[in-house]
């Protein structure tokens, strides 16, 4: 099969690596050529979008920030999954907030404000808030957090339209990745216990506690009939799941899958969006993901993550390095949790030099 | 690192899709232009092999049967890793066994041959013999297998020197791959229990028993001062490993170290060879390969293979079908030992419809 995907950065560079062994050729379509383009077997343009959905059989996005008119046209050739709906909800938070409070399914209070200034205004409703810009934030960017004595000052440097949200005072975050496909077939990764800093998952464990979540990411993927893979992000409060985002594709979270698991969730979303069959994914072993973002790597850095036991070294090949920029990851395997929550740590150190908030 | 691997089949496409995630460049060079060169960052045609090996930092081999002047030129550059020696002792069969011998590894008796003829009548020395071409031979070609009485009769179509061999009556056959690195230090994946079927690897399972084979892989690299993986498959008879033949590269028994293993074998020789650090590989979960062999793929028999748990389908994407060919292996994993044995069977029975001889 021929398998597009719009968008070429690490998340398409691994679907494709990952995809290698399964009878599919990959092309990428994008703007400019990224690191999912250098291993495909071919890259179009955004200018020949045309030529691309041609081309394809099926097509996936990797990235929810892409041409419009491309992801219409994908759209309208009946070969887009999963589809135009999961893309809409997810760059337009508003709509993705809404959709999911109007569902049933959890999530913070929030109110829609139309401007900054309306933001300021109905953040003195909550304690404490969260202003996030409907369009365009990801990373922590467009977040803006205030309590209620503060917020009528708070500097919100953007135009548009804002999500105004309670802020969670939760135990923990979380996350899922689940996939549906064609026949409505349901499968779940085991969740992980997910570490955010400033905005930017630092690192992730799995197995985590369930809490419910599987059932939530079965019906909301019921719901939006939706094909591939899917992951979702929940904060925990008294032990409860709300929903705090959504992405239509596979997901930082889940990059650890492609180690000690039955099957990663790139493997996995191939399979839904091609309809082939997707067993339930079974982890064999605890593992996590440790980002690197902001740091320059170099032969020594290198080899000091590699010669930690049960580490592997995804390195995304991107020009430049800057801080908040996330370059590369490391999957971390480890017998137990608490010898993974121990590597973590002893990789956390080598990576950051015991100052993550110095890159972040 | 600029990577070179000389010879483009199966193992060094495994080979790049693994090495994709650490920051090296991937040329092929080989006659022809097989599976690895359609993954590459560049293929080299033979005659271009001075253009190839000056554009790569180290040099590899995944397959014996190559270019005699690429390889020289490529190992008078220095860059050729694990080296001459072992390519030597694996493409001349009397010289494998004749070195392992006279260094005291465990091996079964045999004669040198200086052609057909003189090969019968050695085979009358043993109860039950194996007569082995010394050069060319692999997945059983050039090996026939004669009782004493019989020997003198046998119809050996081949020109060439052979290696008259007692059969050996084992309980099982077994291998282990193992590394080296520069610096000396030595790592081992757990072995593999094989089932080979007409000169060819059926399927193969780990762990299984050690049997004092770890301890022999560790003296022989270092005897031979090598640098990179090697596969080293046994014969167990009286509880007692000896070697049956080492190929000096990743090996078709350990296809199954890409699933459930802290550490690929893949990776692992691509570590060696640039001088990453190689920890321990951990086997986290019971994994083997079931080889597809002279079975044409077809849909129905991808959704099939797919829909058992645990598996990953490798399809290395050759033209053409036929009997003896193998043109992709399964990966399975299962909790157990003997879940696993219990999937391995159940793909079996779906591969080869319970006759397996009819393809082999």
């Amino acid at each position: 099969m021929n398998v597009g995907i719009i968008g070429s950065g690490q998340l398409g560079w691994m679907t494709i690596i990952e995809g290698r062994k399964l009878p599919n050729n990959y092309y990428i379509l994008d703007e400019s050529a990224g690191p999912a383009a250098r291993v495909a077997d071919g890259y179009f343009a955004v200018g020949s979008y045309r030529d691309f959905v041609e081309r394809c059989d099926v097509i996936t996005y990797e990235f929810e920030h892409v041409n419009e008119q491309a992801l219409m046209h994908a759209y309208r050739s009946g070969k887009l999954l999963p589809g135009m709906k999961p893309i809409e909800l997810k760059r337009e938070r508003i709509l993705e907030k809404e959709y999911l409070r109007d569902e049933g399914f959890p999530v913070a209070d929030f109110y829609v404000a139309k401007d900054a200034a309306e933001a300021r205004r109905l953040a003195t409703r909550f304690e404490s808030a969260v202003i996030k810009s409907s369009r365009g934030g990801y990373d922590g960017k467009g977040q803006f957090y205030t309590d209620r004595s503060n917020a009528e000052k708070l500097e919100i440097g953007m135009k548009g339209k804002f999500v105004v949200e309670e802020r969670i005072d939760f135990e923990a975050e979380a996350s899922i990745i689940a996939s549906r496909s064609p026949d409505g077939t349901f499968r779940a990764h085991r969740p992980s216990f997910n570490l955010n800093k400033k905005g930017m998952l630092f690192y992730n464990m799995a197995p985590y506690r369930d809490f419910g979540m599987r059932k939530i990411a079965s019906s909301l993927l019921e719901r939006l009939g939706y094909v591939g893979v899917m992951g979702i992000e929940f904060f925990i409060r008294d032990g409860k799941p709300m929903i705090n985002e959504i992405a239509p594709r596979v997901h930082n979270t889940g990059h650890h899958t492609l180690h000690g698991s039955s099957i990663s969730q790139f493997e996995q979303h191939l399979r839904a969006i091609t309809g082939l069959p997707v067993p339930e994914p079974e982890l064999f072993v605890p593992s996590g993901v440790l980002n690197i973002i902001g740091v320059h790597m170099d032969r020594e850095m290198e080899e000091k993550i590699l010669s930690v036991p049960g580490t592997a070294l995804y390195w995304y090949g991107k020009e430049g390095i800057r801080r908040r920029r996330k370059v590369g990851h490391v999957n971390v395997m480890a017998k137990t949790t608490g010898s993974l929550r121990k590597r973590m740590e002893e990789l956390t150190e080598t990576v950051y030099a015991g100052r993550p908030e110095d890159y972040l």
